[in-house]
Formats: C-alpha cells, structure tokens, sequence
C-alpha cells in the first residue's frame, strides 16, 4: 500500500503523520512543491520581527526527521497532472524531468495562493521590483533578501488581517516606518469594528500609520519608488514606498484537482466531505484547497491552519482504512499584535443573521482576574446568541497579553462545539484563583451581561 | 415580600444579589456574623504575601456599595435559631441582645469552619497562643497582629493543600522561616502525586522546608514557643516554631439549619436539592455548608468559591419565584504556588472508579506554545478517561505562570459539562497563533497521547 501525500504544509504532513501511526507498515511519500516541508507559515512574520532565529527553526520538523519516521519526501518536487483511472500521479522532478508515481491513495493538500484581490500590478511586479507577498519559504527569502540589500524605509502593507497586522508589527521591529492600507471600515475585519478599533490605537501606539476605507487600485513601480494608488473615503490616494507587501487574503488552489475532475464549491474550494473524500476514486483532499464543514454554517470557506491538520489528519486515517470524520470548525481564530491579543470563535451577528440564526450580541468588559490582586487588565468581549433559543453563536475577545484570552475564547468554542446556550456557559464550573480569575470568570461575565442584554426565551 | 440572607460571603451575598436583580422591589436583609461582609477569603493569602494592601481592597463590593443597592445589612449579627413555622430568624444583636427578624423566605449561606483534625491543642490554643487558622477577616488580623507586634521567625504550617501552600509563600514572602507539614506522600493531595511533586519541587526552591507523610498529633505552648507533636513515616516527630497556622480543612457549619430540623447528608453538609431547598419551607440554603451537585458524581460535598456562588445565585433566583436550577460542579479547581500553576477539573481515577466508571489515565507534556517563538514552557497533562466509552472523566494540569494554564483546564471543564468524549476534545476548535498555543494545542496533544494509551472502545 502506498500513500501518497501532495503539500508539505499542514494538510499533506498532518495525513502521512497519521497515516504512519494508525498502520506503521504503509509506504508514504510526499511530494512538495519546495524544498521546505513542514514549516509553520504561521511563524514567519516572528522571524521578521527578530523573535525567531534562524529561519530554521520555524519547522516543525525537519526533513530529516520526516524520512527517520519513514516518510519517502521528494522535495522540488511539482505536482502537475493526476491520472484517476490508472493512480498516477505525474510530477516535475527538480531536474526539469516528468515522472509518475504510482499510488493506491492520493492526499491532496496543495493549499492556497496568494490573492490580488483585483490590484493591477500585483500580477506583473514580484520581489525584484519590492513588491511582495508572504505564503511560502522562498517569499520569506525574497522579502528578507530585500530588506539585507536594499534596506527600504518606508513599507505599505495592503491589508490588515492576521498576516498584515502581524507583519506590520515585523517590519515596524525591523525600523521600517509602515503604512497599512485596510479596505473596511477598521483593522482586522474579522472582529466587529468596535473590537478591532483598540488594535488599531495598539498598532498607532508603536508607530504604525493605518489608513482605513482605503482601496488599492494599483501598484506600479516609479523611478521614486513604488508607488501605491487608489481611493480613501472616496478621494484618490497616492503613496510611495520602498517595499509592498500585500496581503489581502488568499484563494484556493485548486488546479491540480480540478483537471483530474474535482467540483468546486464554496469559496471555489474543491468539495469534500466530511470523511475528505473528493468524489474521485482513491483522492482524498485537505486543507486550505478545500471546502470547510463549519458546525453552525454548515459547508463554507474558511482556510486555518488548526483545521488543515484536523483534516489531514482525517484524510490520512481514511485512505488507511479508517472511518474518521472532520468533526468540523467553530471558526475559532486568535492573534497577537504588539501588546494585545484578538481572538473570535463561532459567528458574528450578520453572518449568524445570513445563516438564519435570530442573533442578538452584548458587549462586557470583565477583569481577567481579581481587581485586589497586581496586574488585573480588563478583557472586552462581545457574546452573540440566538433570541429565540438562547443558544450560544460566537464570542469576540480582546485583551492584553498575559490576560488568557488567547485560551478563554477555547471556553466558547468548547461551549460552541458541544451546542450550549449563553445560560449554561454562564453555570460552566471554570477555574478560579485571585490572581488568575474570578468567582465568575470574565467568560462569564460576558454571558451574564448578554442575559441581560438579550430579550431572549430560556431554553 | 422580605428575603433575608444569612451570611456575608460568597453564598448569602450572590442571593442577595440575584433576588434585587430579578426583583428590584424584593426587601433583601443579610445577616452577617462580623462586620466583614463580601470580602474575598481566596485572597488572604494575597495579603500576606503584600500583593495585596490594604486588606480593605479584599472586598468584593464594601457594605456602603451593598446598601446602595437596597441591601438592609446586619453587621456582627449571629443568627442563633430559625423558627422555621413562624419564619422568624433569631440573633444575637452587636449589643449582645435578642432579636427576632420575620422572613418571607430565607437563604440560610453560614459557609463552612475550619477543621481541626483531631489535633490535640488546636481546640484549645488560639492566636494569642500562637496558634492560627485563617477563614474569616478576624482570623487575617490576628495573624497580622501576631506578625507585626511578635515577629516570629519560624512557622509550621500543619496541612498542604490550597490556603496551605498558599500561605507558604505568604508568609516566606514576609520573611519566615516556613515548614510545611502534609499527611500524605506529597504536597496537594487533590492531584495524583506525579502532578504535585513539582509543585513541591517550587516550594524547597523557594525555601520552604516540606515534610510529608507527617500526621501531626499535638500542639503545646512551652517556654520555647509552640510545640509540634505527630509522627512522620512513622518515627516519633517533634519540632518546636514560633508559629503555627492549621489549615487541614473545613467542615459544614450546619448547627443552624440542624437545629430548625434540616438533614444532613454527604460530608456532614445540609441537604438541599438542585433548587437549593432545603425541604424546610420557604428556606434555602447553599455554599460551603451545603451538599454539592456534581455532574460525574452525583451528590457529594466540595465546598467552594466558585460553586457558593452558583448556588447562592440560585438560591436567590428562587426565593424570588424562580426555578433555577444548580447545573452542577464538575470540581474545577487551580492554584497559584510562587510561578507555578496547578490545576483540576473532573475526577482523578481513583475517584472515578470508586464512582462506577471505567478509568484511564496517561500524562503527556506538551508546550504552551510554539517552540520556534521565545518563551515557550511544558505543561504537564494527566487525562483521565472512560476506557469503555471514552468519555472524559478528569485532567489535571501544571505549568509555569504564563502558560495560561488556568485557563487551559476551562476547557476540560466545559467538556466535561457537556459530556463529551476524550476524542471529541482533540477534535475541538481551539484557537492558535504561534506566540499563544500549538495547531493542535497542548489540551489536545494530552488527549491525543491518551487515545494512544488508553485501550477504550471509541465511542
């Protein structure tokens, strides 16, 4: 039997891990488009900002440690065309060749792409020309490369999701003055405006320009610099640069599958179900390629990289002869920026109202721990639940670094998952000592104040 | 309608509370023994430690806050009988006088004593022998006095568990010379041993002196300060101190309630029902002096904070002419020890088999985060879990300050609420971001290491 695995990151790595550890005596190889398996792309805006050094150390393990387990990689590898009938796989080596690989189950997990997001220049300018994006190892090394040589000054990141915010604190460690062009109304789009707008004031603290209702239209490369335009608040907008990096958020890609035959669905994501099955015999596919079963939205798009190693993971049991199931995302998302740290589960009240859910949202704001005790820092949170029934559809949390609110947002998925109301997140029986919470934790704070708020009928 | 509250701590006040909340025209009177009302008793330690000054920031809410509110409050008032027919609470007045306050309904919330353990002299030795306990504000200022106005250099703490070790870096943070003597094999009896050895390991590190193994039999005065007399692994043990503090337990201050005809039941506490009736009418009762609800083990007794709380919160729902419910504790529990962070929820497998289940247990040791981004610290794990059906039953926890532990066994907590499996945990959502957890966080990598373990049937 032998399992072939496509993608080096989370989804391909996380199915031949388990692949290995459920049946020890199947072949495994994986085929990755770089020479880098296994890194945490998540980790690279923390080389940038000097926290992580050298890059190596992002993997989370090395090739070599890949093979010791009995991992066959083929690095440099290209993934170009699958032969579903015959269970071939054709590839291009490093060396330029055509090959084929022969397998009895295929993992895809060729992920994502960067997006353009519509933005002329984008397509045509790369990394010579300062303009960058951040998605792989060899990005990572071109946008280093270029601050060693060239040593930029001024930098505008397009976007301001977790990646832009992320890399404007990088780039702001690394001297740059930075301007961060966000297309809605505040940073950090994922959270209500009035949750993101104390990340906002954090990154305006540590020197961060943010111009916010800013479209880009183009990037184009001047005998200044780059420069940078499009319209804010209506009006036409024009800044030049040293460097861009545009990070505006990433589409699936879905090439590979969809020759061989794939649907795509939400997002343009190739369709799975919850076992990872594409519905091509012997193909399995993971990760931010494909379609995400979400608990209360029922199929969306929503690439993370917790839930490409939840189902890699289950696509790698699967194509051993196991029956797992992608038990789905809650949509649970964390972020730290400079000082601060955001993080969201479940729905926010528009995408709740849009699935048909009657949500009604309250905003508290609760001590992480007792008053009395040093160092108590208040945590905002926004709880959104549905009038009718009570139940509990999404939580939003901002508060400081050292205050938890990183693992208390797992409270609410944790609730999310199991489908409880705001009442019984309020009765939930959570840890308490004074200098690290409250008779009633803040978690709970946030619902009691939502019972109160919300006109809903107890379940 | 007149609700009278007996109690000013956690039980009698979040009563009090809950009925002006749902009720704004309810007459609420709370009957409170000192004059110390609502003032955290999880925080005394903090105040001999001085990160808490002055002792009158230990108050949840100051009597003046209460009042404001339309709180009648009787200070140094001991309830001394319940006509339970004539609904007539007697007390003994702060003049030392008989009165008689008529009741609509009553929330009897006298909490808990402490425990002597059969300690010969600890009955009869008080602060100005030297002796100690630590459970109200009067007790906190006899300690004080004794430290200011005698300057022991040396004290034994009879007992190790939460106030125990909390203390002990009390009183080592105001200069003591502390020996800390404990039963069992080891420090925290409430965690399997393997999960309290560090914790022992941060005390010695800090200059604490531990004993376990060691019953102690008797204290004395002599002329050289108080005498400590017991037996440790069995050989006679004798040490002499300038101070002693006991802090071995509580048991349920009951004789109210027994004495209007209650029953008592698990542990010695009152007998109420998840309503917190008492089966005596129109009179209620909850927190440490009560039985406890818990959600695996049906009744039991586990006096604490968070759980008066809840209770007392029903409790006033109630006699307001609610039907609340107590959900159930599922023995969240977590200390602070100097930089380590030691945490509980669910039962331990001893616990679990004497309960009927089926028990499962494994540690793992997983990073509180990434290990590439700096700062990174283990966690120690233990699950404890069903191997019939993989229910989870118990996790117990240990890390630095910082790891957010506290808030890591949340997580469980909630779990283990709503039934869910060990499995079902690594399928959960947590959030990540490299700075604050791992793809699959250290919660799940510990359930993870179990599903290898354990030989369970999964669910």
């Amino acid at each position: 039997m032998h399992l072939v695995a496509i993608g080096g990151s989370d989804a391909g790595i996380s199915a031949a891990l388990r692949a290995r550890e459920l049946d020890p005596g199947v072949e495994v190889s994986v085929v990755v488009a770089d020479r880098y398996p296994n890194y945490s792309i998540c980790g690279i805006p923390y080389y940038f900002s000097g926290d992580v050094a050298p890059w190596q150390s992002l993997a989370h393990r090395t090739a070599a440690d890949l093979e010791a387990t009995g991992r066959n990689l083929r690095l440099d590898t290209l993934a170009t065309s699958i032969d579903v009938d015959r269970r071939r796989l054709q590839v291009r080596t490093p060396e330029g060749r055509t090959d084929q690989i022969a397998y009895d189950e295929l993992v895809v997990g060729t992920g994502a792409l960067p997006a353009y997001a519509g933005i002329t220049g984008l397509d045509r300018l790369g990394p010579e020309d300062g303009v960058h994006v951040l998605h792989s190892m060899g990005d990572t090394f071109a946008l280093d490369r270029h601050l060693d040589e060239r040593d930029p000054r001024t930098a505008i990141i397009i976007g301001a999701g977790y990646v832009g915010l992320e890399m404007a604190e990088g780039l702001t460690g690394r001297g740059l003055q930075v301007t961060q062009l966000q297309r809605g109304p505040e940073v950090l789009s994922t959270l209500d405006p009035e949750l993101a707008a104390p990340i906002r004031a954090e990154l305006v603290e540590h020197g961060v320009t943010i111009h916010t209702r800013t479209t880009v239209q183009a990037v184009t490369r001047t005998d200044h610099g780059l420069e940078v335009v499009g319209h804010r608040d209506g009006e036409p907008f024009t800044q030049t640069t040293d460097l861009v990096l545009a990070v505006v958020g990433v589409r699936p890609n879905t090439e590979l599958l969809q020759a061989a035959g794939a649907t795509l669905g939400a997002g343009g994501a190739v369709v799975v179900d919850d076992t990872m099955r594409t519905g091509l015999p012997h193909v399995y596919a993971a990760g931010d390629g494909v379609v995400t079963h979400h608990r209360l939205l029922g199929v969306t798009y929503l690439p993370l990289g917790t839930t490409a190693h939840k189902q890699g993971r289950v696509a790698g049991e699967n194509a051993t002869g196991g029956s797992a199931r992608f038990a789905g995302s809650v949509g649970t998302q964390v972020v730290k920026v400079f000082d601060l740290v955001a993080a969201r589960t479940g729905l926010r009240e528009h995408e709740a109202r849009a699935a048909g859910w009657a949500p009604v949202s309250s905003t508290g704001v609760a001590d992480d721990h007792k008053r009395y005790y040093p160092g108590a820092q208040p945590i905002t949170i926004r709880i959104t639940g549905d009038e009718r029934d009570g139940r509990l559809l999404g939580a939003q949390l901002v508060g400081r670094l050292g205050t938890e609110t990183a693992k208390r947002v797992d409270t609410y998925a944790t609730a999310l998952f199991a489908g409880l109301t705001v009442e019984q997140v309020s009765e939930l029986d959570l840890s308490y000592t004074p200098p690290l919470g409250s008779p009633w934790d803040a978690v709970q704070i946030a619902t009691q104040h939502w019972s109160r708020q919300a006109t809903h009928v107890p379940a």
